[in-house]
């Protein structure tokens, strides 16, 4: 059987953490998303196929090197969906998976019995969706973001196909986007009769699709980690619950950790650290004397080196926070905090949510960073500045207007 | 034998502390100025009579149930004197103890002996209160507030009094402040011939009518505590001088702390924390990691989380400090610090003292608050400010003009 | 044999240092440079001279009570020169020394054995030095700061003389600065025929001339340290590299040395400091809890005792860093940070260089200071300030403009 990952999109709404990379590579425990799904299709598939942007095909093609991976770069002005059926032999069944989404593996193995079948998965946010009509344990239809949903029950982004689908592709025009949607293929087969199962998951699954995502995604796989301290830990180092501390990372003296925490390669940790639950630190980061790390994500290379708290926030790679930056993760009236996603403010649903802070950004001494602030990947931040806005990519900002 | 205890005080010069709650409610280790009273007063008396405002009477009975005490409302028009001669039987002895006052009880053994007495204090400064005029050891007068005071020894605020004294309460005029004086009525009472014996007192003892005194009675009642453990103590953790630490509570790693220092039930302190002497954590505190805390007194469930400095200051119930949050409480010229009393800056005596916080306020990260300022209950400081004067109840304080 | 130390600098450059002590009295590890010289020269010469300026007298005659050292005042117009010629006996050899050079004593020893010579040291910026023009071994003549030096080999500000160089002292008429200049008169003696052999040394050498010198020549004398503790070390501490801990300093349980670390008699240290290599702490100090030292210069009696971060810096005698108080020592564009050296930007050539903090100057909490600022003498800095230029001697300094 052959697989297709569908890893084509932009990620702007991503922003600023796809500033500085592809949004196949947003990593989860230090590893992009694009080889957690590589593995995961491995073990069902014999032969994988994926589908990425141009800009992005160097990038993608030198991270699979090793793996039996096909990197198709997406064709301009069909999408991504009609590249991949141009690009995949006819005579076989595929299993094909959106790039954005996050799950667990051992669905595949009950998916791959199946002709034609999607998964279906229960949410608390349906109309964000595409969601799933069905009949029996059919499909009836996917209905995009509708407003009223029929049910809680989502297209997860994750299907079984038999070579029958390949029928339908020529009968779909272009959505309003210029591209041709995954979505109008099968609902268009399913309404030409095909039968198409709906395989009701109820494991852990995520769509990351905006920043905070990030966080939520890395903590689904923070929840499944087994201790495993393949790096060095020296005297009077508290660890709690389970974590991750991978070779060459060194904890000193003082650290104390709380579980589930991950603890990239040659990491350094302490003196007098506290790592708090839901913590990913990337390889070769930093988080130095009386820092504070809880529910964020902090990415390969950046430094987190004196008297910082940083609370449920993303920071990209190769980012220096100077001594006594601080990133607030909660607002006053404690309402849910927002961002602004593609210009337009939007809630997170979160109550607790910091800051994103693009890669090889730099804040000086003292900064202070207010909750949902998003600062752009090379911006510079002067020492002592309040950013109460966000920042732009590569903008210096300053503490007086 | 009886005892009456006047608790009417309105406390204005207490603000922010008493903005939120009676001012017999201050909090001394964690346990309300009148519980140590009522305490107090049941080993020499069978029948208690506490004289409140009317606004206070729900939450002072709420505190009492349990405890044989009268709760008595203040009348209106006649205050708290004349509330307490009402409601008092006349045919029997009592001791008469003002509210404010925070005591060495084994005093009141002493005191029981006597018909008619009154407790006298050296104090350094007789000025701002009732000095006693003596001759041999009976009462002559008390003169309120004298400018140039006959001694140093001043009205504890503590009397022991026969029935005899029922006779004098009518003869009394109200103040200037409409109301009868207590002080007024001993005089009376002593010009017309009544012996009152002057108990000298030299242990411990403080008049809590200003913001620091709140520090200074905590401090008294440290001094005087034995070692006692009855939370739970991580590894690697400090203990120096003596500590009470409550059930429930949490002392983490790393945390180094110099009593004498209490520590209230279900509080959580550490990692790395650092509490020195003088230090009081109300029942379900938080000091967190980094934080330093000094001279202080800290109410019930406040949450100092993240990087705090805080020396020499009161922080009330269910504040909040943003991480970064620091407390100055030296001047640069080093002199005594000021602080505004009833709108009138006073010196406190003290060259250290940081600030006094309302209940229910909340800092954001990385505000800095400068010695001898007020900030009032629920209040809100934004991130990053620097708080340099007075901040009224339910302000938002801003950074920029 | 004799030994001159010509120790009358003004040390204008080396602001604010020597704006509270004379340039002879900058510490090193501790001790003034000039006890360094005077103990470095009783190893090869029976008799001491120093010259020093009027005002430095008293003080240096203090310091060097119970040291067997003539001091000399420079006198007015004739400058360091030749006051020290006009006090030695004229019948002797001798060593003479510049006071502003902190080199390897074991030098003397050889130099000894010359009749008329001069050290010569390698550098790789000899256009900022006296560059020396050679034949062989002999000196052909001291070329002051060249655009184009003749070779690497500068004069190290160390030389072995005999009495013959008497005979060219009256010969040399004042230099531009009004004073007679002692490289004058070697280059009219080598001049004349008088052979002088160029030593070339290559162990340690510095010319403290500029303040970073001071963290410099700190750093070279901290390298050759061993490890000695006479003070009291408590439970969890952790200590890497070479210390030495001077008698009556303690070091609090959780703090973390990484030496080669020196710490003053009587300081204090921790709980939970992070003391890093190239620190010295002068006698009396104090480094407190969650405060980070790394490559800097601490003079006797000064505290940082609350959540700072101070990176390769020189903060004077007497100095309090409120809580908080952060020192940024790098770029975000990561060049040479540049200081104000009499008025004129000079490049350190350093990629980290914090602040120098005059002797008695005070900062509020949460203070911030950025890269190559001076801080003068006796000033004051406001809480919250943000400091982005150079602060004068006893200025107040104010967040806002």
């Amino acid at each position: 059987m052959k697989a297709v990952l569908l890893a084509a999109g932009k990620g702007e709404r991503l922003h600023p953490i796809t500033e500085t990379r592809p949004k196949p590579l947003v990593p989860i425990l230090d590893k992009p998303l694009l080889l957690w799904h590589v593995e995961n299709l491995q073990r069902v598939a014999d032969e994988l196929y994926v589908v990425v942007r141009s800009q992005d095909k160097e990038m993608v093609s030198s991270l699979l090197n090793g793996y039996n991976v096909h990197v198709i770069e997406q064709k301009d002005g069909i999408g991504g969906t009609a590249t991949a059926f141009s690009s995949l032999p006819t005579m076989e069944d595929f299993i094909l998976v959106y790039g954005d989404v996050f799950y667990n593996p051992s669905l595949l193995q009950k998916l791959a019995n199946f002709d034609n079948a999607i998964v279906g998965k229960e949410v608390n946010n349906p109309s964000e969706f595409g969601v799933l009509s069905i009949n029996d344990s059919f499909l009836l239809s996917i209905i995009e973001k509708p407003e009223n949903p029929p049910s809680r029950l989502i297209n997860a982004g994750i299907y079984k196909l038999s070579k029958q689908i390949f029928y339908y592709v020529d009968k779909i025009s272009p959505s309003s986007r210029g591209e041709m949607e995954f979505t109008d293929v099968v609902n268009t087969a399913v309404k030409d009769g095909l039968k198409m199962e709906v395989i009701k998951y109820d494991d852990f699954w995520i769509d990351i699709g905006k920043p905070w995502h990030v966080i939520e995604a890395n903590r689904l796989a923070l929840e499944r980690i087994e201790t495993r301290i393949d790096g060095e830990i020296e005297n009077n180092v508290i660890i709690k619950g389970k974590v991750v501390i991978e070779k060459g990372a060194v904890v000193k003296s003082g650290t104390y950790i709380e579980g589930p925490v991950y603890i990239g390669k040659n990491s350094v940790i302490g003196p007098h650290s506290y790592l708090r639950e839901g913590t990913v630190m990337g390889s070769g980061t930093k988080a130095g004397a009386s820092v504070e790390i809880k529910g964020s994500v902090i990415m390969e290379g950046t430094k987190v080196p004196h008297l910082s708290y940083v609370g449920d926030s993303v920071i990209c790679e190769d980012v220096n926070l100077g001594a006594g930056t601080l990133i607030a993760n909660l607002r006053f009236d404690e309402n849910d905090v927002k961002m602004s996603i593609k210009g337009k403010m939007e809630t997170s649903g979160r109550k607790k949510l910091g800051t994103i802070i693009g890669g090889h950004a730099r804040t000086g001494i003292n900064v202070t960073i207010l909750p949902g602030v998003k600062i752009g990947s090379y911006a510079r931040i002067y020492p002592g500045a309040i950013v109460n806005r966000d920042v732009q990519k590569g903008e210096f900002f300053k503490p007086w207007p």
